[in-house]
């Protein structure tokens, strides 16, 4: 990977106060507690054609009130464009939304393999104690449209109930 | 992954008999003996674009005469399309080689992860004395051109020499 350029992003509680329900809860707790890193390969520019980035995502345990951590969550700018996730270790779920705003969990767990079809929204959360480590590998033409979500969030959201992850319709 | 198509090859010596190049040491060998099998999850149909595939590759250890059993090698019939390959168990290389024919290997091992771009044949080799697990990735509408190959080969061979592999110039 020497010479290729690789990129970060780092997400606080406080960056991504507007996608937890409790606000209540969120008040309380540190703004500047981690919530998820990724660091991604870039071998191609943004846009090319053809080419495909490759990144890991380290998401922390933790709750908001019973929601648990989670990623912000993002289209593709471009509809078509797909994705593989595929689980490194950790426990959570994958949570992916389709045009229609039908919201659906699939369980992470180390070795598990998941496919984000082109026109779904798609976010990680954490229902584990440690870390949740996941690997994605998408085209570099395939951009990102982060604001359906910012406004109206996924169809369902993911809480803990009785001790156990339950997704719960609506926003 | 259920409900989706997962689709498998198998390869023997037969198979790649025109790949290697001692037909000497090859006429000794058993034309039955297994040398790869790729299983791999189409999820969307071939030729989808923006869609991606994704596989597994197990190349078992051996060798024809002192030339390390590989696979086939190919270029993408969409010569934009690229792929991602990463190493899960064993020990081994990837061969690259560019429009131009410079040949180069890259070394697999546990945890390695090869960007190929689109333009660059790519084949992989064992090196080691157990079967070298690789997955890959790449996009559902890349196609598969296996006639250059079949034709000319690479611009280089990886043999054992010494005990060690060396990429030697030349088909």
């Amino acid at each position: 990977m020497s010479g290729d350029p690789i990129q970060e992003s780092f997400k606080t509680l406080h960056d991504l106060k507007a996608i937890f329900s409790d606000h209540v809860a969120l008040a309380a707790m540190d703004p500047g507690r981690e919530v998820y890193r990724v660091r991604w390969w870039a071998p191609v520019e943004r846009g090319t054609e053809g080419g495909l980035w490759w990144g890991v995502t380290v998401l922390q345990p933790g709750k908001v009130g019973d929601e648990y951590f989670m990623t912000h969550g993002h289209f593709h700018a471009n509809r078509s464009r797909a994705e593989y996730y595929g689980t490194v270790s950790g426990n959570g779920m994958l949570l992916q939304m389709n045009p229609d705003r039908s919201t659906w969990a699939e369980v992470m767990a180390a070795g598990s393999l998941h496919y984000v079809r082109g026109e779904n929204a798609h976010r990680i959360a954490n229902t584990g104690n440690s870390p949740l480590v996941v690997w994605a590998c998408w085209p570099s033409d395939a951009g990102y449209d982060y604001a359906p979500i910012a406004e109206r969030g996924f169809g369902a959201r993911l809480v803990e109930s009785d001790g156990r992850p339950v997704l719960l319709e609506g926003n």
